[in-house]
């Protein structure tokens, strides 16, 4: 599979993907070579990782618990507490093994040791390898709210491998296909074509294409001045629900898929409703939701506390919330001004 | 008195600043402007500083507790709640009034709030007036381990006004004087005979002319890959003796320019000794050196931990210690492998 180029760095894919990481290593010399993990991908993604890594540096692996509740600067102490503890220093690489909670993290953790070291993202699930593995976020959550804390900072190279997706559950893979539904709205309505005919058919080339897409908005756009802000697409009222069902102790949490395919679904309403995108394909977009993920109640004494989360929604500025909705397929409108009424609205849609 | 630009930021001096400030903050249309203070400048400059802010926009205080005890992690996350809480969004402003801790933290904390907002440097002390004020790095300390976490980051622009050094004490004004040394022997010895002959005269122009040269030096090797690390002379030993001094509950802190001094002799001494710097020049360091600080007699029970953080230095690469030496007055040499041995007998050289 071909390579793709980012800004500044390169995706590799498959077996390939292994020896440039092994060249990488040699050119660069690194002292030691860190590889963070979770307590999953060390069980499961290590083993099939560690036999393509052809080098003589010395490797620490680092682990940490999985899950999006320890993506916080104290397991960024830990991290680097650890990093440094083991010796590391300037000329020490980071590779990334897991899935976004790893990649987000140890990104950011890598781009602050010492004013930064070098990183590698190896995403090992469906959502990190379509939408972390390029555009340079790297961050962590500050108490609920999401990536509160991070930077713009890229990996020297990024390694897709879609065999590490045996070792994920059905459920992680569909939190990755929302994302794959909103390159397809947004950007490329053949590709939302293909997930609704072949669910999960032809997986390499849904991550590949998802990719390319990715790719493109970001380099014409890096710092999310216009264009990438439609990779927001469904996420201003998806990050608000899923940050929700986080912090609700009585409320089995999301996945982030789930929560983005209820988002989206909202903000095709609030799109029909504010720029007439077409009810059909609102309804569309619907079904292929509802086709993949179960319904979930959204409960009308929890609309208030999702409204909250939005106001902090990172796009904010001055207070007010910022849409970005659809005119039709592949056309949007960046900057909407959106009422709570029609939130809310946009919410009973999802439920009814 | 001059503007002096730096990368991509300038520096500027006096009332003019103050206009240029408003200027900018005019021009970007911030949201809020929030200034990080400590006690110590909430109480004494915030005073001076606020009549000259002319502005209508929000301003919200933000105050941390002073010392580099509190320059860390924790000091952060209580940073980013507080702009949270108080509505802060990615057209906020930071502005940061205070010594080398203010402004090393408020720049890492804006460069890392919501990926990054803008900020404003008002270094208050003579440490951050001469050296913090231009170079882009920002950090925390983990630890012991001085800015061991941080970035390569520029403010908007730097406000350089030495009518701020009426609030801080004699022994704060003396731990600037050791980065004006530094830029004498290491780049320019005009500068450090100023220093000999007129001690703390001529405060403007110093302060003026030690950040023309640290700008020189940065603009030419900004990520310090060579001629940069001149700026680390007396730092290496340095650090060390500081952060030791720290650590240990029953000895009372030194300032950075207190132990920078006795680094900069250290390191004299073992450049006498590696490449034949000229003894007289040697000793006329010295003599600078304990004309201005009072004598610290470092214990032989402690070179053992001073070593030990040695080897923590944030430049060591497979933990070999590398120091900055000099060949003369002007004139340096990157990167010296210097035994422990030696360096031992820089310290005993230094007591002697």
């Amino acid at each position: 599979m071909k390579t793709i180029q980012a800004a500044s760095y390169p995706v590799h894919f498959q077996e390939e993907a292994y020896k440039k990481l092994s060249n990488l290593i040699v050119k660069n010399d690194y002292s030691t070579i860190f590889i963070l993990v979770d307590e999953n991908t060390f069980e499961h993604c290590y083993p099939k990782f560690i036999p393509n890594l052809e080098t003589n540096k010395r490797i620490e692996v680092i682990e940490i618990e999985s899950g999006e509740i320890n993506k916080n600067i104290e397991t960024c102490i830990g991290v680097w507490n650890a990093i440094t503890e083991l010796g590391g220093d300037r000329k020490s690489l980071l590779i990334t093994l897991g899935g976004g909670v790893i990649t987000d993290l140890g990104g950011f953790v890598a781009s602050c040791f010492k004013r930064g070291i070098d990183f590698v993202n190896i995403p090992t699930t469906l959502l990190s390898m379509v939408d972390a593995s390029v555009g340079g976020k790297t961050g962590v959550d500050l108490g609920v709210l999401k990536n509160q804390i991070g930077l713009f900072s890229n990996p020297e190279m990024v390694l897709v491998d879609a065999d590490y997706l045996t070792t994920v559950t059905e459920r992680e893979i569909k939190s990755g296909m929302a994302e794959i539904i909103k390159y397809g709205v947004t950007y490329d309505i053949k590709l939302f074509n293909e997930v609704k005919l072949n669910k999960g058919l032809h997986i390499n080339e849904l991550i590949f294409r998802s990719v390319e897409i990715k790719n493109e908005v970001v380099l014409q756009d890096p710092k999310e001045k216009s264009l990438r802000k439609i990779l927001n697409f469904g996420h201003t009222i998806g990050h608000a629900i899923e940050s929700f069902y986080l912090e609700s102790a009585d409320k089995e949490n999301l996945t982030h898929g789930e929560a983005i395919a209820i988002g989206m679904v909202c903000e095709s309403y609030i799109s029909s409703k504010l720029l007439n995108f077409p009810e059909t394909k609102l309804n569309e977009i619907k079904e292929v939701v509802l086709s993949i993920y179960d319904k979930i109640n959204l409960l009308k004494e929890d609309f208030s506390g999702i409204m909250e989360l939005l106001k902090h929604d990172k796009k904010n500025v001055n207070g007010q919330v910022n849409f970005v909705l659809l005119n039709d397929y592949e056309n949007h409108k960046l900057d909407c001004k959106v009422s709570e009424d029609l939130i809310v609205e946009s919410m009973e849609f999802y439920n009814s």
